[in-house]
């Protein structure tokens, strides 16, 4: 196939050219209609905001433009069909867990999971049997699972349909999954991976190797996250014969827009265009640029460390740094915020370390900018006159001990639908959570619906409220109070 | 509220100007790392493809500018409480279906309705009953249902959770809700309207009256097909007690991406601006211009008519025209294809009708391009040398008579799960769908999961077939075959 083209966003260079009359949809009129001053922004793309009109295919029933798009995807990321995704890796979640699941069935789960996957198995009446990921030392972040608690799920869950992991997790650390696609496939189920952050896996000899590349079945990747798609524009991946393509696809339907946008699907035929054209070019060059200012920046910090792989994990994703506070009495989110006083934006903090995200481009220039702000903190640090009581909030684990099966006795969709109250927090613990209850980002529920509240779940909640940390979703924004089940005893 | 501010906007205008370096998703980085091709149409818009970083707020989470944004909006459409929608008013439908039903509930709804209302209601294990819509006379069209067949389903299922209407239809015909309303609330149950069509609606008294402001307690707009915002950019607006607001958030972040698209979201803030500022002048033209122009080339034309409301129907769309064709051995499709030869592109086509959809500033320049081409088909029609013995495929109502009220025995949901076989269609007489089969457009489905097939069904889709209509949905794009469940008798 030739990778240097990009049918989805040509048609929609012919389509522009027709200069056709518009008598149907949007109402914009390919731009000819909209706001006068927004127009400086908008008006080019508006010229290919197009819709269903001939040449122009059908994301629902794809045959031409966007049918060719997709296999042109399909090969470069090494799967056998490739869906486009205008409603993020949410959507690819969603429908996810309404292909592989229906009501009642089990499914093995990493506990740490983006709560998209955990509104799939809502939706789909999923019974998920939920696995607490391995803990990461140094940071103290939830990374992934070893293989051998997935054995002893599947020992203990025989009939679960499916396995579903996060890998890599939002700081990038990540397993070697192969032994558990191996492991699936031995007992006939297929293996979801959730590889929202390694769209770049697997492009080159020096990143992780891809999920697909590792036998899994089903793989979701936000590829506006660490490639170049606008934000929202996901893939889903599929290889092989165990998941049901046809359901997937009717699943797919389901969840995205009828009226899905064009610059979205073609910002996803674009970037896989720029990945093989020269993208992996420069990701190269990124990733030896960044090995070699990581070494020099690491040797100059004191009160600052950037992650470096240990044996708790099995690879690290070379784009994503997390910057792990050392001084006593200063959080994730605080160093974002002076981070971001310095020009420089964060990808995310939680109480004790802040992530950044690079892409396949990095230039040296941003890379100067990098260093001169961490320098500036750690310094900033150093002198910091914070009062001494006000001591870091130790580290609180959100999860139970690395390997624990956890199946929550009310089921997903039962707590959605049940009455609630609304109690405060401090006098939760015992009850079931109605609501999730999400630290955002990086956007893994720390409870969920039909969880019993215990005291580790309220220190968690104080210990990134007291952190400065943020939280989605939760009916009360502060997390004051909290939604619990009612009528249960 | 300043009308003239878009705050959501601007606050992406702040966010740009700042040009901070970017340690964070999108990996694009404010379109520094793109397809070099692509960026002529792309650059512009990726400055501002942002994401929940500070300052920009949180769609799921609405604080700040978005909070503002869809204030302003909730003035200008006259609801107590919008929502924006990255997901299309298919997000809008299903998380609407997961608001008001539970698993097992009634709920009445208008059989013609789009396909995404179908899946939320599958989604929340509701039964919907539905009740067959009134047929247009001239165009063959279904349109709305009459308050009195609304009274007798509620009269005959009292324990419906809410009745669920689709107004106006795709061909711009509607129905007086008001009374609809008010016996919703007599019985204590909430109205949900999908104006897909109709966000203008209710802004000049020469367009028809609003959902909300006829009495509709939930009511989901596209804000992208008649006004100006991006497509896949919709409206959610809520008024009044009876629907549970919470539960509302909570299912709109369960089918809404995790990383919604700041420039969908802030087409949405224009678009609103637009409307507000000078959209409604401009409508106001556009309207007298239309009247005026519709007069004179209805007049003129032999083959064809352009539909004018009559005693069937309570109100048409102004800014929607349907063209009716007289010829015989003519259909809709085929008409919009020669009028795409023209140059002029339609909105859809059915076997004997096609539609045309105007924007909020539809110019004269447009409409003269527009009455030159129906000159030109009318006289090709009048010269027609197409066989006479290609009859024009008789109308084939979709659906039973009107008012009729039907409850499939097979719930949707357990229709999406069971097993399935796949038979020919013309056997298939008897068996149970296993899927939708929808014409596409309008997206209205044919057949719903668990929908018992009937001689009629069959008929109708040859029909369809036959004039050259297009199916979306189906397994076998020909409709040759058909899926249907398996292990019932």
């Amino acid at each position: 196939m030739n990778q240097n083209q990009a049918p989805l966003y040509e048609a929609l260079l012919t389509y522009e050219k027709k200069k056709n009359t518009s008598f149907h949809v949007p109402g914009h009129k390919d731009g000819r209609v909209f706001d006068r001053e927004g127009n400086s922004y908008f008006k080019p793309l508006l010229a290919i905001d197009g819709t269903e009109v001939e040449g122009l295919d059908d994301l629902h029933h794809p045959l031409g433009a966007i049918a060719e798009a997709q296999q042109l995807a399909a090969e470069v990321f090494g799967a056998e069909q490739t869906f486009f995704l205008v409603g993020g890796s949410t959507a690819g979640n969603l429908a996810a867990a309404l292909t592989v699941c229906s009501p009642g069935d089990t499914i093995i789960v990493q506990r740490n999971a983006h709560k998209s996957l955990i509104n799939g198995l809502l939706l789909a009446g999923a019974r998920p049997v939920f696995i607490s990921p391995n803990i990461d030392e140094e940071t103290g972040a939830a990374a992934g699972i070893s293989r051998t608690h997935i054995y002893e799920a599947l020992r203990r869950f025989p009939t679960a349909k499916s396995v579903w992991i996060t890998n890599p997790n939002y700081y990038g650390m990540g397993e070697d999954i192969r032994a558990i696609a191996a492991e699936c496939h031995r007992v006939g189920i297929p293996l979801i991976v959730d590889e929202a952050h390694g769209a770049h896996f697997g492009q080159i000899d020096i990143v992780p190797a891809s999920a697909l590349s590792s036998g899994a079945d089903l793989v979701i990747q936000s590829t506006h996250k660490m490639l170049t798609a606008m934000t929202m524009a996901s893939m889903l991946h599929v290889q092989g014969n165990i998941v049901d393509r046809r359901r997937l696809a009717s699943a797919l339907s389901m969840v995205q827009s009828s009226s899905p946008s064009y610059p979205l699907m073609a910002s996803l035929d674009l970037a896989r265009r720029h990945l093989a054209t020269e993208g992996k070019v420069l990701l190269r060059q990124t990733v030896e640029r960044l090995k070699k200012i990581k070494k020099e920046i690491r040797s100059k910090l004191c009160t600052l460390s950037i992650y470096e792989k240990n044996s708790s994990v099995y690879s690290q994703d070379p784009l994503k740094w997390v910057v792990t506070i050392k001084h006593p009495a200063v959080t994730g989110y605080q160093l974002l915020d002076w981070f971001g006083e310095l020009g420089c934006v964060a990808e995310m903090a939680d109480t004790r370390n802040m992530v950044l995200a690079f892409s396949t481009n990095t230039s040296e220039e941003e890379l100067n900018h990098l260093s001169k702000a961490l320098y500036t903190l750690d310094q900033k640090l150093q002198h910091s006159t914070l009062p001494a009581d006000l001591s870091q909030p130790s580290y609180t684990p959100m999860f139970s001990q690395p390997g624990t099966l956890f199946q929550p006795n009310i089921s997903l969709q039962e707590a959605f639908y049940r009455p609630k109250k609304t109690i405060a927090v401090a006098e939760s613990v015992g009850e079931y959570s109605g609501e999730m209850v999400i630290p955002y980002p990086p956007g893994i529920p720390l409870l969920i619906p039909g969880e019993r509240i215990t005291p580790e779940h309220l220190l968690a909640i104080e210990a990134i409220k007291l952190a400065g940390g943020f939280f989605q979703g939760a009916s009360d924004e502060r997390v004051n109070d909290i939604q619990v089940l009612a009528e249960i005893e």
